[in-house]
């Protein structure tokens, strides 16, 4: 099996690290993710619309991961898996990669301008043009994988895009309309995220 | 034990239930939620930021409730939880019944203004300035609860305010702006849902 793609290892001009603590908050507003993963030099990437934060400390995620999907072979194989937040500008290539399979359309990264790249010292796989990252090793638990497609894991590193999520808070209103993130409904319509609203302690 | 409150029986002026088949999306997009329930007179409310779809059909759901929250043993007690969904003008409300505990607030839902009403034929909590609600029974699962604070809940009937959720679909646009779902970030801070992209299949 060749690689599906190849880490071009050029970071994004906008990339820093979130510490543990705060790395529930990347996800806290319910974002659609995009779930990728790396096993044995094949990388893949898929849409998911269904995750949610599961512990602050350490971190844990919840991702619901088909097993029709090509990524989910990848995450068993590896033990890992990256959920990538990606901003409004990556519209087009979230629902692309949620709809087409890499089981039956081989080069579905390259179809859809999926380019990786791999953070410093680690190497899993994260998508350019996202706004947050969350690195995850797998909680085996398979009772839930194999039942409800439910995948837990523990973030063990992340980053942002700091226009938008700094010092452990997003801070949409600051940056361009287009690092908002996705939310995804339903027949390729999404909703962005909108306006701020603080309430007074 | 004394009921901590009393469902009205008054209807919001705009209610109308949701086809099974569509009610993951009221969830799908990641909003913060409500999460109540009755167990032996008692009803409570407490807020939720870690909830999600878990299936199609029959829908199901996954929600974090803590152990320290007063709600969970009402989930426990009853086997049934709904998910309600808060607008905008919620906000504040949401922020209390998040940050305060009937552990220690015996008049939680009074002291916050929250307003409790059942659907004809039915006798679950739910919670009035809400936009959509997902009645839940409780799919035992011990590990996951004891483990995670993670419930799962196969959604039992499912109702929208039809001026911002309607034949399935969100139009948040089409709506007034106090109608739009709050997402949770942290510190008193929420983001409303934003603009609708659509992308062309």
């Amino acid at each position: 099996m060749t690689p599906m793609t190849t880490p071009t290892n050029s970071l994004p001009a906008h990339f820093e690290s979130v510490g543990l603590d705060k790395a529930y908050r990347l996800l806290n507003h319910g974002p659609t993710v995009l779930v990728s993963a790396t096993d044995q030099g094949v990388t893949n990437v898929m849409a998911a619309a269904w995750s949610m934060p599961l512990d602050f400390s350490p971190p844990k995620v919840a991702v619901v991961i088909d097993k029709a999907t090509r990524t989910r072979a990848l995450v068993e194989g590896s033990g890992q898996f990256v959920l990538n937040i990606p901003a409004k500008s990556l519209a087009a290539q979230v629902l692309g990669v949620g709809t087409d399979s890499a089981m039956t359309m081989s080069d579905k990264l390259a179809h859809h301008d999926i380019e990786i790249f791999s953070a410093p010292s680690h190497t899993q796989p994260l998508v350019h043009g996202c706004v947050g990252w969350l690195q995850c090793r797998v909680l085996s638990e398979p009772h839930n994988q194999q039942q409800y497609d439910l995948f837990l894991g523990e973030v063990t590193a992340a980053w942002s895009d700091p226009r938008v999520f700094c010092n452990g808070h997003w801070e949409f209103e600051k940056a361009p309309d287009t690092l908002r993130t996705l939310h995804y409904v339903a027949g390729g319509q999404f909703y962005a995220i909108g306006d701020s609203i603080k309430v007074a302690d």
